[in-house]
């Protein structure tokens, strides 16, 4: 007899679930329904900064599967469709049609939450007002692209300097506004420690980035058309055009608190190791509404990243299909690109070693990305973080030119494999002079942490 | 009471075991010779292709340290002198100034041999003749540009499809010669897999090189001025102003075999995991004349690069300064630039796990570079070795375009920490559109491995 499966969500996580149950059972076995409440599927939310600036010319290039792909391989995509109510007990939800509103109720055997992220709007005065934009889905970014095009103006201001903060301000450079980045924080990328995030603020001023630091905003001012035309901190008023929220996002989990479903600290569904809803045998959840486990810190965080919601997506498809796999953590990688300087972290910063109570020691070292003598070797700063007593590697950053950003990786499996400062020291890392110097500088950063940790074990 | 380090040879690891022991004692404990019988002291040998090339416009780009600045830091570091016998009872070594032809004895408390590696001249007709060239010392770099300066023909011949061989057939190219490559193997870059290898050809095509596979040299001849005028094998001639070796090199141990040192199957010295020479208290080695344990397959290998010699004489020095670090091994770890492709390996090729006596199954995967909507993303292919039954990572290999190759360390780094191909599909890898797809290409790798081994195990 044929199980039903719904799925709330039809981005990477819900479709890579869908089609990943659907490559393992067919559709004798499995009906699979899901519901999605935007105008698109499988899209990268991370391309969205590159469709606003015009490296990325149309929108459609960011979508991996449209719905029409997804309903040849016998999936039941309904799209404009809002899931509003989950009742586990009854094992069935409760969906509206946002074009018609009508709503009905459809049973399932199993389910997959996967509902996402939203911005977080702060409750400022005019948050709501036209020409204030997230920029988290596809809709989103077609809005903002919509308002760039009927503005006159040309002054932006992104309010948070966080990765999409910092590629939203490039965007806008590359679209001739004058920007200005309101940050709360002493410097930008805040997922860097401040020393770090430094050379990321020369590089941005570099470009005409105004950024206003330590700033606390008030106020999102409307001109007398309705529209935004100024964002107002404790300090100060700078007329925008245009205002980009940079300030993060929220695990989209309203339905599942509803349905009485188990949330962590920072808002997202917990899971076990296959993706499973905890305490629940047929629902399952990934993506940007769960939380995961942090490998190098042992807490649960919440990190919204289409990679690892590609990965959700393909272990509950797995798991719903059959089979078992697992997602075990993260250790906290991200990487970006802000001009020409690559910007990347693994592991823990200053603030998280602290918080999770750990000692450790750090370094900072400097180097190129490739021989010092061949064309195009670029500066490259590496700050590694270790334990204290025990020498265990516990995070690095990198910002860099060419060839720097995606170093971050080597720390990243060893972070993953507990490597101590010394065992990366001998690490066998590819070595020939267009690729890097002699000692690379992750080793580099490796030799100088554990003298470091020898000094000061 | 002083005692005196003698240390021969002046490159990569003996100045790095020399810096490193002046690091940790100063000139009142301990008297540091180095015998160099060369002009140049810590030169990049990996960079001459390049100096070739002309990418690297001046020979002095390539030495990290002069003579000068090393005997300012209390060495003394004499040039072009040889040494020509070690006489381990007697704790003394015999060397001969190369310009007066004087010889004399010096003695030693403790001996660094770091006499490198010597390429592969075949005994070979004329393989002597003016024209001929190897490319392992700047002194052989010199020599020649200087032949092409001289050289009014314009017809190279590189033996030889090693990453020597393949970066010499480039930087002749640039120098505007008609480059013929003729090789004993089926495809170029013998490191790699034939099928992996296969790309490479075409690129060395692409760019006007003239590929001979399977042909054996079986002369080198010269005209009626001495000179070399063609390359002749068993089938064909092929017309030469120049040729360049480019077959391999030899642990140069010649010196230490006499001494009765001992030397593994590969012709290089034995030593320990601090680098001491096997059964000796107070001799140590390392560099290009040593062989190194490749952890994944644990046999003894012989391979020449930089990166190795520099991490031997840092623990060379280390241990002499009274401290103690290990080189516990290599995962076997390169990458090379072919034009605008990237190459690479780590781990072993399928001859190598074969001979190992390992079952393995081998997936291979194209995919880009970035995302494939972002500007610039290129092919990148990516194959993977995993042991059948266990699923441990045995080796990958890359060919693609702008950064595919140095993702080897992600292998490298998993292979050092013996990691699944299961483990590996769970990897936190640095994502966001100019740097990777979604799911990066060495996941993707993973995951096709991950079926196979369950297919086949």
């Amino acid at each position: 007899m044929s199980e039903r499966l719904i799925v709330i969500g039809g981005d990477a996580a819900g479709m890579s679930a869908a089609s990943q149950a659907r490559r393992l059972k067919g559709a004798d076995e499995l009906e699979i329904v899901v519901f999605e409440r935007g105008h698109f599927t499988s899209f990268s939310a991370c391309g969205i900064p590159y469709w606003v600036s015009g490296d990325v010319s149309e929108r459609d290039d960011l979508i991996a599967r449209t719905p029409e792909e997804h309903r040849s391989r016998a999936i039941d995509l309904r799209m404009r469709t809002e899931v509003v109510e989950i009742d586990v007990a009854g094992g069935r939800v409760r969906a509206r049609d946002l074009e018609s509103g009508a709503e009905s109720w459809t049973d399932y055997d199993k389910l997959v939450i996967a509902t996402g992220a939203r911005p977080i709007r702060p409750p400022l005065p005019g948050i709501d007002a036209p020409g204030v934009h997230g920029v988290q889905t596809l809709d989103d970014g077609q809005a903002l692209i919509e308002t760039l095009g009927r503005t006159e103006g040309k002054r932006a201001v992104v309010i948070g300097a966080g990765y999409i903060g910092v590629e939203m301000a490039e965007a806008l450079i590359k679209r001739d506004y004058a920007v200005t980045m309101v940050n709360r924080g002493d410097e930008p990328m805040s997922t860097l420690d401040p020393d770090m995030g430094a050379l990321v603020r020369t590089a941005m001023c570099g470009m005409g980035v105004e950024i206003v630091s330590g700033a606390e905003v008030t106020e999102i001012r409307t001109g007398p058309d309705g529209r935004v035309n100024a964002v107002v901190t404790v300090d100060a008023e700078y007329p925008a055009d245009v205002v980009v929220l940079g300030i993060g996002v929220h695990p989209e989990t309203t339905l599942a608190a509803t349905a009485g479903l188990p949330l962590g600290k920072h808002g997202g569904l917990l899971t076990d190791l296959a993706m499973r809803v905890r305490g629940q045998d047929n629902i399952w959840a990934g993506g940007d509404c769960v939380e995961v486990l942090d490998l190098v810190s042992g807490v649960e965080r919440h990190i919204a990243l289409g990679t690892h919601a590609n990965k959700h997506g393909q272990i509950i498809g797995s798991g719903i299909g059959g089979g078992y796999a697992t997602f075990p953590g993260v250790v906290g990688t991200a990487v970006s690109k802000v001009c020409d300087l690559e910007v990347a972290r693994t592991g823990l910063r200053e603030k998280e070693a602290r918080a999770a109570g750990l000692q450790y020691v750090t370094v900072i070292i400097e180097s190129t990305s490739r021989s010092g003598y061949y064309p195009g070797a670029a500066k490259m700063t590496v700050k590694m973080l270790a334990e204290r007593r025990t020498g265990r590697l516990l995070g690095v950053q990198i910002v860099g030119g060419e060839g720097a950003g995606k170093r971050v990786d080597i720390a990243a499996v060893a972070l993953t494999a507990r490597m101590t400062v010394e065992q990366m020291t001998a690490l066998d890392l590819g070595y020939a002079p267009p690729f890097s110097p002699v000692w690379d500088p992750v080793l580099v950063a490796a030799r100088k942490a554990v003298t470091a940790v020898q000094q000061r074990g």
